[in-house]
Order: C-alpha cells, then structure tokens, then sequence
C-alpha cells in the first residue's frame, strides 16, 4: 500500500500484515495468553469521551511539550522495542531518524539490532535507553558507561518483565532468534517477497546489542525470547536495584511498567525522574488492568514530583488528548512505528508519528484549545466507576482558568 | 425502491444507498475517525425506556409546537446541510418545498447549492439560515442583509468546526468540490444510472451559494470539503463574534453545536434564542459525547430563558419523543431527509419528515399523552449513570397534573 | 419436526417456522418497530441469578396454584391471542382443549376465530375473555352476557392499545385479515404444504368472533391488523371505562398491559382483581421497559390487595420462577402455545405448556424449594441497578422461614 | 494434535472434540438448558483484573499448598467426574496416575467406571471420594467403609443434585449408558477412529463402580443419565442427612455445591472440613450465579474455620490465582483434564494439569509474589458491583505486610 495513501495506523497495520511474514508480524501483534488486556487497551480510550469547549481562539496551536526537561516537538515517545531489523534491514537507524524528523523522542530497546553507539550516530533527536534487571551488574556498568558517552538522557528501566509472559503466537509459530527457518517458516518468507528481498538484501544481518547481551547471557545457539529472556534478566532484583542504579547513574532515571499508586510512589522516594504507566503492550500478563483506567490515580499519587507516561494501547490523536488530560505528560508508541517500519523504512517512522501528531492537533482545535498543557479533565467525561474523585467529572465545570485566556 | 415500500428512515436509507455513487453515499453517511460517535447517537437513544401511562384520552393528538416563536406542523427541523445538488438536481428547492409541506421549519446551510434568494422562493415554511464564524466579517454582513430580505426569521451559528473533522470515508473515496471526477469515480457514477441521469440532465450544475462563498475565501479549483472549509472558518473567532452578530442582526439566534452547560450559559449571555446541542452528527470529533445524554443538563442549566433543539441521531419517533421528554424543544434531522431528497425528489423529503412525525403522533397515544408539552421525564426511565437528579427516575412517579385532564 | 424431539420452546419454534407461511410466522412473531422491546423481553431474564439452597426436602413438589381465587395445576396462563385458525384449522378449540389438558388457564383472545361459546364448550378448564375498550358500549354488553353465560370466571380487559403499534413485519408481508392472497402470498403458502393441506381441508373458514366484532366496527372488506383494531377501538376511553365496567361485570376483573405504579394503584382502586405487567410481547410500544424489570415495585406498590401476573418473553420455566419469586402469581404466554399449534394442533399447545411447566417443576427442586409458594426473592439475585429496596439481595440472607420445615 | 503441540487448555480441548464421538464430547462439554451460566462461568473470571506489584524478589516460587492438611504439589484439584472409560478405555485408573504426577489431588467420581480399590491402587497422590445422598444409606455405608479401607482422606458430598438439570445436548444426542448405540452413533463413532479403536481394544468394557450404583438403585437396562442419577439420589434428604454422615464417617468431609452463605455457615456448623463453591460446571441450574462472584462473600462468611474451594470454570492459571486471591484454598477443575485423557490418556491429564500449574507459576512471578499464600485481595481490582467490602478495592492499597518479606 502507497504511504501516501495511509490515512491511520490501522491502514500502516495493514501495509505491515501484507508486508511480513505471519511469524515476525504475530511477535509484533501478539499479546499474552488470551489477548484480553491487548483488546482491553484499545477498548478502554473508548469509554471516555470529550466535553469540548467551542468558540476559542485556536489559531494557533501547538503540540510540543517537554519531557523530563527536553523540548520535543511530539508528544509522542518511541517506545523501547527490540530487534527492528527482523523489520526491515535499517533496523533501528531507520528509526532513529524518522523519530527525529518527526520530533519524537527515542528510548532504544535493550534488544536492539544495531549499537546504541550506531543508535546514537544516526539519531538527531533526544535519546534516551532501554534496560532492565540484568542479572550481571557488570553489563549494566558495561551499558551506563556507553550510555554516557552516547549522549543518552535518561536510562528506561523496564521493570515489569521478572519472566516473560506466554505469548501464544510465538508458540505457534516456533518463532526462535537468531532466525533459524522451518521449512514452514521458509515457506512464509516466500510469500512475502518485499521483506524477503529487502533481508536477502541487507549486507549485515547482526543484531549487534542483541548479541553481545546474549554472550554476556551466556547463552549460545538459537532460542525464543522466552529463554533468551531468562537468561538475561534475574528476578530476584527488587527496589535495591534502582537504589544502585540510582547511584551509578548520573542523567534521568525513568522507571517503566508500573500500575500501582504505592509501586509509583516507591519510584518517587528512589528518585526517579519518571513513571511509565504500562502493561507492556498487553504482552506480559494477561489480565493486567488498561493503563488509561490507572492512570489518574498514579498521576494522583505521585503529584508533580515526576512526570507519568502512557504507554500501551496508543493509536490515535484522541487517545493522547484523553491521556495528558488525564495527568500523562506524553505517551509511548510502540506497534505503530513498527507498522511505519515495515511499511516504508524511516519515512514509514515518520510517517506513522505524524499521522498521530497531527490528529492531535485536529483534536485540540476540536475541543478548544491551544496547548497540550490546557487539557485537564474537565474536558473530559469520565465514567463514574472509575472512581475519580480529584476532579469530579461534572456536566457543569466551570470553564478552566487557563483555558480563558486569549479570550475576547 | 417505491416511495409507498419505505416505511422506516432505514427503508429510505438503504434506497438512498443504491441510488448514490458510493463517494457521495459515503459523504452523506461518514463520521469522523472511527465513527465512534456517529454509531453511539443511535444506540444512545435505546439506552432510555418509557413508562407508559394507559386509559388517558389520547383520542384528539396534534405534534405541531412553537419554535422560538413561530407555529409548525412538525417537531423536525431540517438541519442545515450542504450542496444538495449533488444528490438530486433540484437540491435544495425541493428541500424547501418538501419540508413546507410536511410542516417542518427548515434551516439552509451555508454551503447550499442554490441561493439563499432561491431557497426563499421555494419555501412556504419557516426558514433559518446557517452561518459559520467566516473569516470575512463582509462576508457575513452580506448574508445578514440578504437574510433579512429574504424573510429569514433566525441566523444558526456552527461553532463546532474551528477545523474540520477526519471524516475517513471522504480521504479515501477522493471525493472534491466541485466534482472533478476520477476514473474510479466515473465508473462509481455509472454504476449508478438512476443518479447519473438526473445530474446528466440538470440544466445548471452551478453551486451557487457555495460558490460565492469559496470566492469570497479566495480559493479557485476543485478541493477536498476539509480545504474548503478551512479557506472559509476562521478558527481565531470567540464568543465575541457572537456579541458583534447578535449586534448587527435582528432577527432570532440560535447557536449550533455546544456540548457544555457552561458554553450553554454564555450562549444565553450574549443573547441567543436557541441553542442546538449538536456533535455534527459525528462528522466532527470522534469521541464527542453523544446528545441525548448531554441534553439534560444543559436543559437544566439554562432554565425557560432559551429553546434548546437536539441533533445528531434522530431517525425515528421515540427518539424525538425522549429528547422532548428529556426537555428539548425540538429536534434536528439531517442524513434522513437526504436519504429522502435521494429517493424520490420533494417528495421524498415531504415522505422522510412525514414518516417520523407520524411515529411521533403514535408514540404520543401509546404513551398516553396527547400533545408535545406533556411530554416530560416522568414518561421515562433514565438509567441512573446519568446522574439526572432534578426530575429522578422512580418507578413510583405521581401522574403528572397535566396529564390529569380528560380523566373521568 | 417430530413433537416427541421438540424438548424446548426453541424447538417449537423452529417447527412452528418451518410449517408456517413467512406472513402468517411474521404476524405472530413479530414486535413494533426496532423490535428492540421485543429483544429485551428475552435478555432480562438473565439479568437474575439465582441463589439456590440445598438438602431441602424436595421430594414432594407441586406446581399447582390458585389464580384469582381458582385452583390450577399449572403456573401458567394461555394469554390473550387472536385468530388462531390462521394457524391451525382447529384453533382456538385446539388450544381450550390443549390448555385445560395441561392444567392451564385460558383467556380466549378478543379477536377469536371461533366464538366465545364454541370455546367454552371445548374447554374444560376455567376461562377468561380478553376485551378492549370498544368504541361501542353495547358491544361490549352483549359480550359481558355472553361471558355470563358461558361460564367465563373472569373478564381481562386490555389496555395498551389505544392505537396499534408499528408492526414493520406485517407492513412488508402486507398480511390482511381475511386473508387476501396476493400472488406472493400464494407463493408463500405453495412452500408450507403442511399448513396449505390443513387451510384446504378445514371445513368452515369463518372468521367467527372476530367477524362480528368487525361488522360491529361498521367494516367490510379485507384490512390491516392495525386497520381493523382501529375500526374497533376507541382512543378517548379513560378509567372511566373500567368504572363502568366494573359495575356491569359481576364476575372478576383483570386489568392487562400496566407498566407503572400509579396506573397499578389506579386499577385496584377502581375494582380489579388482578394486575397484569405486560408490554404486549413487545407488539406496542418499542422502547417500553420489559416487563421483568417493572414487577417488583408493582407488586410492592399494589401490596396484598390484587394478584400480579407477568406477561412477555417467557419461555422457559427459570423465567417464571424469577417472575414468581419477584411477586408474579402465574406467568402469561403467548407465543408458545401458538408455536405448539402451529406444530401439532391440540397435542401442541399440550406439549408446549407441559415443557414449560415440567422445566418449572425441575427448577423448584433445584433452588431447593417444593411449591411456588416458597419462592421469595432470597432466592434470587437481582442487580443492584434495579433499586429493588424492600428486600436487598444480599449474599448473607436468612434462610426464609418457610423454606426451614421440613428439616431434620 | 501431538501433546507437544497442546499449550493450552484450549488446544487440549480441541484435540479432545476431534477424537471424541460428538455424542461423548457433548456429554462432557455440554451444560444445562440454554447454557448461561456454563458460558458465565468463562466470562466472569474476565471482570476481574490485576494490580500486579514488581521489583519483589520472585526468583524462588512455589505453587504447592496444602488442602484439608494434606501438602500438595499444585492448588489444583482433579474435579469428581464419571464414567471416564468412556473417553479412554484407561479412564479413572489413567486419571489417578496423572494426578498424582501433577502432584494433584483427585476426588474419585460416584459413578466412575472402575473400583475405588482399583483407582486407589492406580493412585500414588492423595484421593478423595465423591459420593451424594444416595437413598439407600446401606449403599452409602457400604461405600464409607471401603472408602476407610483404601485410604481415602475426605468424603466430598455433592448436594446440588436433587434431581439431574436438563442437559439439552445428552437428549438431543440420546446418549445412554451402558453405550447402546443408534444408527446415528454408530456413524458418528465410525467418524472417530481413533476412539473407536481405543474402545475395541479395550479388553474390559465395564463400568465396576457405576453398575454396582446401578444395581443398588434397582435399575437394569440402559437409560440416560438423568434416568439413572433419579434412581439412585433421593432428593428428600436434608442436612440430616450430612449430621449422619459426619457420624459414620471418621475421615474429612468436604460438601460441594453450595452458592449461599447460610448453606456454608450450616455446613460449618454440621462438621464440614470443607466447601466447595460450585455450579456444577453449569450442569445443573441454568441461571446459577458464577462461583467466582459467589467465593468472597462465602469465604467471609465462615472465615477460617473451613477451608473453601472454587470449582466450575476453571481454564488457565490466572483463573487459580485470581480465586486464591479472592479466598480459595485450592480450585477444582474437571473438564480439563477429561479434555487431556481423551487426546492422550495418562499423559494427556499430567499435561492438561502441568498447563494451568505452569500457567499458575509465571503469573505469581509477575503479580509479583511467590507462594500462594501471599495472595490477598489487595492484589486484584473486583468490580464495585461485587460488593466487596471487607477487603475494599483501592487503587491505593499498602504493600500487604507478607509480601515485604525478602524486599532489600
């Protein structure tokens, strides 16, 4: 499908489907078990709707913010995902730039397929890193060291993967890295011939941080992220590891895949910079809440000594606006930019950021304001068993005060 | 399929559907984004029963009502809507005609394919005239003055489109005004006979209103309904353009398109008549609330001081019966007249008006009430998530007083 | 379908489907408009739980009751329908015969086929007659003669038809009584031998009550449903005409089709022995409330002083077991009986009405309780949506009194 | 389906429906009436999710417990069934032994297909026996002293059946035991040869402890399940009959079937070790409320002096924790391991069992905790409408104190 002719991240979902093999698109699609929390982080955006103010200037409008004291021009954050060269052969680089171009902010995975030093050179834009509880401090004193150098911002400490959940697809599909093709598995790479061209292609098929994690793993031969996973990440670490983390590192700290008020403010006292509120894409444990429906508590709960992140479910415009008018300062993306990806390389990154850019940029207009810091909540209407008392959801709230100005 | 077949708004629906290419179907039918919105105007209406009272004497009924100050027939009001032609060559001269003789008030849209002065001509009803915050303040005191001279009893404002809805269905058919047909869509239209003779046939293709307008923007060729828009509005405008209009124009005001108690208030502020709570018929924000469920509490919170009118959804009898019951005064249509003009010409809109008012005549007797002002919120159940709590939904509500009459 | 393999009123049905031509299937099974109502009949049902208790002595169990003081051996009611022999030759005999046979009560419809004393004679079970409020005074007193005479216990007067509902099924068959084929019609009916063979061969195709009613309206010639009842109706009759009623009938009265409070207290007020909560099957009104849903605060508001029967959507025994722990003192059906007419003709309604009452008797001993007296709603669980106040379903409540003998 | 290939319960299931002739298949799958509460059995463990905690130390996790005092290797509990030579000619012999592997407790169906002595032979695990108020107590007699002399620990007494529920799939099917099969079944057997060969191969086609039941129930000749269940239950036993069973009874006792609080209170009262919360797999009243909505408020009710089990529904190890937490001691599951022994016998019920355990281990890792017994309420998010209020559901609720164990 010609990019110029994809409207939505459904229709870059569609371009990807056609374009990979069922394998390597299920490993990006799936979720845990039963799939229950993947649809429900669709399904939640859907239970709150808008109570849009009219008659505001909003000529000019904009929808750049700061994170964590960095001007982006996008509220949108390139979640950390790994592996993007099974994607298309300019992997992360490819990324790396159209996040860029599209002003977002990039975290690189810790399973990245080139170098976070690679990353970094063919990033313009803000970076920031991707770790977790590995089970040799060595690796992350290995990984801090090279961070700093780099020019990362912040490390992304993903907390919420102590084992990796059942994600019946990559069952199914025998789904092993490195690639180590079935006959099956052959046979669907036939039918896909832009990817394949594009994989035979690529000069240099390493996944270059991948690898060297898996040596520092231990680990030889082809395995499912499942054991490569277990291999790498130990889950006897707990809350002293951030402590430590805390003191070896000298940028931002941003704590990932929290969904409790006392996890978020335990973040707080260890002194992160950052809280991202996410049941990893639904990945991890089938029956984890929508992070949406626990948001507004864990803003709540943490006040503005931090800044809380959305990720998990984020397709459109409108589910930014109802994120940071639920108290999110910005929102993590991570199936979309790989839709973009395997649909046309970097211009497909950008392309897939844009398209949400610019939707909320429609739907700030819509709702009557200017900026994304004059969303609150009472622009929105909140279903009553959420529970949220701090800002009551009332048909009759007084106009906000800072949406009053540039008024008459 | 014949007149006398359709006997439901879904009848003439489906005859509209077969009638028109698909691109114009489709701009009709659209909603912004996902629909979301446009799919919940209708399911919102079942969400509300009735409770029916019996052995009243409903043997004399009428549905006409007063509509700031001027008698109808009908409780339907033609909404506002654009460039009739495209559907059916006689556009809005048999909107006029058609809706005159099924007694409904009928509001031209800003974007009309005939003129203003020959909508006039045709229509023996009440008429309104839409206009939106034009960039060009000579622009719209040229239409004041016209307004006036035509008869025109009340300016409607649209304040809901600052910018233009993501109507999905229109990006992807191409569809551009004025018609500057692709090859798909030569092969759409003569797929479409019935249609294509009509437009084959019209003597004048002009779109004269519209036209004028787009001139008055300044913009030459075919584009997109969003482009064209965009070129007219001027998204800077506030409520001080409506203080400069209820300045400058005599007649009544009605503003179209809130959603908010607070907006409604200062719509009574700055001296409007009537107010239309609106989503645009989900054309605009997806994820705006539906009307029906925000009618209650605008209602409450303006009092008797304003009529306040419901758009967005209606298609039959019992959901024109609810929102009067719920305090609106009467309701808007759109697509059901459309799909009427469709049909059959005038007499399709006469049949598509007359369909629902007739339900609403039969609803009135099976809910025991005979005329529209005993209409109230004791006929209904609401479902407590409403929170409506100045008229409660018990299932032990004394008889209304009015509704006393004629017993024994 | 062989009778013995229908287990279930769904199988009755689909035989009933199957046998009848589409318009004569359509006119029994349809519901005004959207259907909506009609849907909702079915779907509250299991909007109740139930709270079953065990190792009571169920051994002796009896689904025996007294209805306006006369002894039946079943909870169910035949319910008020018209023109049976559109369905089976035999008609409405079949089913006085077929319905004393199962111990059930039988109100003969307004609108029967056969006369009131040819229904009598066929049944030996008590009999109710179903009238409306008949324009005529003297037609209504020449039936209350008649009623005398032969032995009808009581009179239910119908009350929710003041005008009939939109039924869009019999619009689009174009069903007109008496049947006046038109070739589509005819068509139908070559592809339903079964029911073509029975019309052939019947004897006598008059029309009896229903004819003389009709020539009491001052019609001639074939018409609508909706026509016909219109003739006959008449729309301004208030309570008063249940006074007047009241004081010429000497036997009981019955007042069918209430769905709110006041209307209840009302008709006690004004002599009736017995309530019914009915929405006619969904035939009336679309968007009246279900009935199940609309029974507890009746019965609540009428207390001891008539019995309350429920009417639309039952078809199994779990269904009248709710209605009859919610306060019901029997369950009306309607479409039941009609699919076992249409199945098998006497031996039909027989078996439709033992289904249901053999289902009733195995859900007795399966809540834990041995007659219908027992049932309470401690025995159910209600959603707390439905306000029922007077006795909250609780997870912790006492075992009822009643339900301790037999213990030990 | 090669076992290694079944990851799920579901995949077990479907192997099961492929080599199972329909009518046996629907004889273990089917539920009551019109299947409500089977289906919600499913549904309802989706209502409740997750408020996983992380950062703990879960590197060292265990799923075993013990039950009525016995230490087990799994909380799950092998459900009474019968009749399992049915499926594999092995039957319960292969059932014991692949419990025991699991490490799971069995419970001995009434109506199994081979001797207590012979499956407690098989048996290397803990084994209870399932028996119900049998109407001649010398069979019950007769049952408690074998039962002594095999070791059994607990008699499980089930209640909920005073009569049989009307399971339309065994009559529309005709099953019958012994097997006698129709022309319909034959064919139907033909179409599943691999369990036709099992069943040929089979050198014993007698079902030991079912037609010894049979003969003591006075029956002879083939008759359907319900026939045989109604002569041998007597349902005018009440709690006297419990009292007399703790009296010559000298091992545990463990009641199954109830849905109340006053039944579980009176269970506690009459001597009960245990309860099991069930509906009977949605076998038996059609409209029983889900166990898992029922579990906290009978949990509470007897606080700890029995432990409770939750049987019915159970699929996956989220289910297992999601009842733990809720107050479960252990959970009951039936069809799955039916669904193991038909796919692959002894080896099939180890697998279906080591699934849901396994299942069970990875979602305590990422809830975040790593015994059982550090389950709580605080762990989970339960709908308001539950009414919960002993342990209310905060988004803001303490670490529980057992789970800081470990921490730094």
């Amino acid at each position: 499908m010609n990019l110029s002719r994809c409207y939505t991240i459904a229709d870059l979902q569609r371009s990807a489907k056609r374009t990979l093999p069922k394998m390597i698109f299920d490993f990006i699609e799936g979720g845990a078990e039963e799939e229950a929390t993947l649809r429900r982080n669709r399904s939640v955006f859907s239970e709150i709707t808008f109570q849009p103010q009219y008659l505001r200037d909003v000529s000019n409008r904009s929808v750049s913010t700061t994170i964590v004291g960095t001007r982006v021009g996008s509220p949108l954050i390139v979640a950390p995902t790994g592996l993007h060269r099974i994607i298309h052969p300019d992997g992360e680089l490819a990324v790396a730039r159209g996040a860029a171009e599209a002003g977002a902010l990039m975290i690189a995975g810790g399973f990245s397929s080139y170098t976070l030093e690679e990353i970094a050179g063919a990033s313009s834009g803000p970076l920031w890193l991707q770790i977790a509880p590995w089970r040799d401090r060595d690796v992350v004193m290995g990984l801090v060291e090279r961070a700093h150098r780099a020019g990362v911002l912040a490390l992304c400490l993903t907390v919420d993967t102590p084992v990796v959940g059942l994600r019946e697809r990559d069952l199914r599909s025998g789904v092993k890295l490195p690639l180590e093709p079935t006959p099956t598995q052959v046979f669907d790479a036939l039918r896909h011939p832009r990817w394949l061209a594009r994989w035979l292609g690529a000069r240099d098929l390493e996944f270059a941080n991948f690898r060297s994690l898996r040596r520092a793993g231990g680990e030889r031969g082809a395995g499912s992220m499942a054991h490569v996973t277990h291999d790498l990440i130990d889950p006897s670490k707990t809350w002293e590891e951030v402590r430590w983390l805390r003191n070896v590192w000298r940028g931002s700290l941003v704590i990932k895949g929290l969904l409790r008020t006392d996890d978020a403010r335990r973040a707080v006292d260890e002194g992160a910079d950052g809280i991202v509120v996410s049941n990893h894409g639904g990945r991890q444990l089938d029956g984890a809440p929508p992070t949406l429906e626990m948001l507004p508590s864990i803003v709540d709960s943490v006040g503005d000594s931090v800044e809380v992140f959305l990720d998990s479910g984020v397709r459109r415009g409108t589910d930014v606006v109802k994120a940071i008018a639920l108290g999110a300062r910005a929102c993590l993306v991570g199936r979309p930019f790989l839709y973009g990806l395997a649909a046309a390389g970097q211009a497909g990154v950008t392309h897939s950021l844009s398209i949400i850019s610019n939707e909320v940029d429609r739907v700030l207009a819509l709702v009557g304001v200017s900026r994304l810091d004059q969303l609150d909540r009472s622009l929105l209407r909140v279903p009553s068993e959420w529970g949220i008392t701090s800002s009551p959801v009332s048909t009759d709230t007084p106009v906000p005060e800072h949406a009053e100005e540039g008024f008459d």
